[in-house]
């Protein structure tokens, strides 16, 4: 018999502070640039293409003795139901002895994480004086990505959101944003916050871009893009999508989470596919950067981008960060497993 | 948030009795014959090699409406910290809409499942009047084989028990069986059980013969065999991994469970790579034979293997039904995730 403990999102979003969830996912990019973590094949069947699918993503953290596994779920067809299109499942395992220690709701997590991930790539690689964050697209991951990014920066004090289905979303997104990111994540510094309806005048105006929509093609061209700019390009996790202009990839200073999805799978798939870079031009991954054992930016002149795609070993620790909060604090159920 | 069952071994070996199984674990191989289940590729590592393994076997079912996996770890030194060395979970989810279901120990489940497929095979491909069962094995799946063994087949009247690394044991084995069977599988019809010590002897006088253990090498020789014999191969479910001397292969009738796995790690691995039959050779999977729609065995001097490697749907199917019986009489707790 096991004693398991049951993380729901209620317990999650109580006990995970971004502040937190920011060091965790800086500490596993570190980790897997010193070769301490692995991350397994992962499985994904269509149950019905473009209606239902689902993947199964693992990993092991020797260093912080557990392994597990993400299951994560999308039926297009739930909107109809009530129920969420994508649902997700963490299993927590001691890398020791394959005890299960815990089982997870994966949303809030992977909010948390993507966010954290955003702006770590931002921290390293933007310009040290940013100012200006644009945050393309509005849905469920956007106020990770902004919260992350303001706890990670404290030079930002301009925040222009950017909608590129509905104009109008970004307006009455900039209305409820200051209240989310003070309830969700105690964020209370002053700082202005703009709907943007010309993408073209939003993106020279700023110092860092966040892109985080299921986009097919490219939004941001790359003559509108200044000298400087940093991109974090978030929403392009599966083949075919694109959010970037695959020319700006031709002078700028790439870095990854991972190598070998972010050229399957990432932004880095479509500038690789049209002939702009090569799969050996990438190689720098996010954590040889915080080790500092490779090179990012070189200049206030560069255009930096981070691909993140999303890896198991994210889910991993900040499910292994929850579970140790819960115990200590007594948290959460637990079940004889 | 999501209702999940949670569903351990005491709550399942109340719930789960063999006669059901044995009629799940046909309906599965049913389903796979026609097309209605889809296994997912392994996900497998070695954490450290013949150490600790774990390893993610999943599936769909698309006629029972549900889909999972079964994760299940192997920690060798597990024996000095009063923990088991096999550690399994499963997770269920409704393939309508994805929503998690239950989480289950796996462990008895597996038992379960393992021992009715044996005894299917069995079933299906032994001579109808067989008397005679030779368990090849003393470890924990044995009187799983036997119970589910002895209810799918009312003929058997002898059990003989082979210990291929201890004699002595399986004289232990005898005196406690039929305890063993009465508490835990109700069954309570005289049967004979005798130790064996001449493996040679007890093959010459079976007319069935099963094997589940972790043997890399043939413990049973091909000249030993009498015309008949039906063997349920349980034990290879890894590369390298041999119970019966291959040249039984060479003009026996072969069913396996399923075709990529039996040839890849099944006992029928080593007739193939040792060149006594061909890969195209195998192609009768048990669901065509309970199905009708290809032939087992033909005459009464024909000899039978069913080379059993065990699959997530049989797992996914069996979870399926307790968590049904769990609901129906209320057992098991709730937990919201």
């Amino acid at each position: 018999m096991f004693k398991l403990k049951v993380l729901n999102n209620d317990v999650l979003k109580e006990i995970l502070k971004m502040e937190d969830v920011l060091k965790m996912i800086e500490k596993v990019y570190v980790l897997k640039a010193e070769g301490k973590t692995e991350l397994f094949p992962m499985v994904f069947h269509e149950f019905n293409p473009g209606v239902a699918d689902m993947d199964i993503k693992s990993g092991v953290l020797n260093d912080v003795d557990i392994f597990g596994l993400k299951l994560v779920s999308w039926f297009g067809e739930n909107k109809n139901k009530d129920l969420p299109l994508l649902v997700g499942t963490t299993l927590l395992f001691d890398s020791n002895t394959g005890a299960p220690l815990a089982i997870l709701n994966a949303e809030h997590i992977t909010g948390m994480r993507t966010g954290a991930a955003g702006a770590i790539g931002a921290k390293y690689l933007a310009r040290k004086n940013s100012s200006s964050l644009l945050m393309v697209g509005t849905g469920h991951i956007a106020q990770f990505e902004i919260a992350a990014t303001l706890i990670a920066m404290e030079s930002i004090d301009t925040v222009r959101i950017y909608d590129p289905m509905h104009n109008e979303k970004s307006v009455e997104y900039v209305k409820s944003i200051e209240a989310v990111l003070r309830e969700n994540f105690a964020i209370t510094r002053k700082i202005t916050f703009l709907p943007v309806t010309s993408l073209e005048n939003a993106v020279s105006k700023s110092d860092i871009i966040i892109t985080a929509t299921p986009s097919k093609e490219a939004m941001i061209k790359k003559e509108w893009v200044k000298k400087g700019t940093h991109f974090s390009c978030v929403g392009s996790d599966m083949e075919g999508k694109q959010e970037i202009d695959e020319n700006i990839f031709k002078d700028a200073i790439l870095v990854v989470d991972d190598i070998s999805q972010a050229i399957n799978v990432g932004e880095t798939e479509m500038p690789i596919k049209k002939g702009i870079i090569k799969k050996e031009d990438v190689m720098v991954e996010i954590g040889d950067i915080i080790l500092g054992s490779k090179k990012g930016r070189t200049s206030e002149n560069d255009i930096t981008i981070f691909d993140t795609t999303g890896i198991a070993i994210q889910d991993l620790i900040t499910s292994k960060l929850a579970l140790d909060i819960a115990k200590e604090r007594n948290l959460g159920i637990t079940i004889d497993l």
